[in-house]
């Protein structure tokens, strides 16, 4: 995984002017990356009280004012609309365009929310000596929906999607405190060991992503997953929505010690 | 300070009935109390932005859904019209009536918010060992307005209030780490020491409350403060608006370790 290690603003101006498209994971290490979700204002009050109401999955970092494209309190001076390297335009909950810039599909009612997402969290992991055996497999986190229902509100519900990561049955503890000081990276596992307590029935068989290889004394253990605001938006069949494509995330101007509660 | 350790909801059930109309301290010991504000849909989302902006002094622990006032999250069953002790009734940013009971003043577009309280928060620094003066001393804690300004929201602005608790020089990393543990009851402090360096120009003059005798060694403490948007809501002068009377809150059932995060 390639390093560029230069503040975020020179990154995101590179991704602005297109001399940069693909994926964020490795820049700017150390800084917040948030995924995207933009909806019309007639759906914001739902989605933000979703929100409100699921923050272990839902950990917004960000809302913008209506119609402003800036996330002046994360990363003043930045531009939502051409700022991430790829953009995803869903119309009635369909996939409609995936496209570089999304100035063209810009309206005046759009809010923009910028949610917490896992490398901030893995950061934390790796730096306590947790070891991430997907990243050592060079393999995308394994998820699964789950039989916990998400706490729903007005249009939006769905069940809660988890991230599982094998841990060293020795290290488990270790990975509950360090990721519980992170409440705007999704917090503290939601579970640890037997996947069918949650309704997984095939811990080889993820529903997105890969499945890790688990080594002797490893045990799954589970957290929210930023993915499940965006299946639960979707489901809803917004007739307008954008998010940032899978792994081409918002770099912030905050470093990952920001999101620390204690 | 009388101490009625019955089960939240048969403190409720009472208050409900009209048995009981006074304030709430004391009341269900080890049980999250809350600050209660409600308005109309119409107001609600720019105050949802408002707290998700402003979460030292805004933590939302609950919205309800429009028009219902039973608070699924914290106290499923309750009913927000009957069960505080006493409310009051504003119009136009002024105070209209207290009341003990808002069943004649509720509408179907109704929204209300619960807040976390400071109590959580002096509880976990009195369990900890750390002396509380104002409460020694008999008085109320004392607050006000600070040159911090609240990130605004639609149509809410205005400055942070603080309330200042004296704290044993030795133990102030305690009552650090010990409130960082509970952002939904204000968290960590915002400042330590010097008053006038958050615009406050004389510790001994209280905006609210009552000013607390400093011991040798005490240094002054500022946490956010839960007066924040009440008066940051009131400013902006809704039509209308109903928010517990001072001291007067309502009592979930919530034990107070469910707020920390780890």
């Amino acid at each position: 995984m390639p390093i560029d290690s230069r503040p975020p603003k020179e990154i995101r101006d590179d991704i602005r002017r297109g001399k940069f498209g693909g994926v964020t994971a490795g820049l700017a290490p150390g800084f917040v990356q948030a995924n995207l979700a933009v909806l019309p204002k007639d759906h914001a009050y739902d989605f933000l009280l979703f929100c409100q109401r699921n923050p272990r999955p839902c950990p917004l970092i960000e809302v913008t004012d209506v119609g402003s494209p800036e996330p002046s309190g994360v990363a003043p001076g930045a531009d939502l609309r051409t700022d991430l390297p790829k953009y995803r335009i869903y119309e009635d909950g369909q996939l409609a365009d995936e496209v570089t810039d999304i100035v063209p599909y810009w309206r005046e009612d759009l809010v923009a929310f910028l949610l917490g997402c896992s490398f901030t969290f893995e950061w934390a992991l790796l730096d306590a000596g947790v070891p991430m055996r997907h990243i050592e497999q060079g393999r995308n986190v394994a998820m699964w929906r789950t039989s916990l229902a998400c706490r729903p509100a007005g249009r939006f519900r769905g069940p809660m999607v988890v991230s599982m990561r094998p841990i060293p049955a020795a290290m488990v503890p270790k990975a509950v405190t360090v990721t519980a000081r992170f409440p705007m990276a999704h917090g503290a596992p939601l579970h640890i060991g037997d996947p069918a307590a949650i309704g997984i029935t095939d811990i080889a068989r993820p529903e997105w992503g890969d499945a890790a290889q688990f080594l002797p004394g490893d045990v799954p253990v589970f957290w929210a997953c930023g993915v499940t605001p965006q299946a639960v938006a979707l489901a809803s069949r917004p007739p307008f929505m954008i998010s940032h494509s899978p792994g081409h995330m918002f770099i912030t101007d905050l470093p990952n010690h920001a999101l620390s509660v204690i």
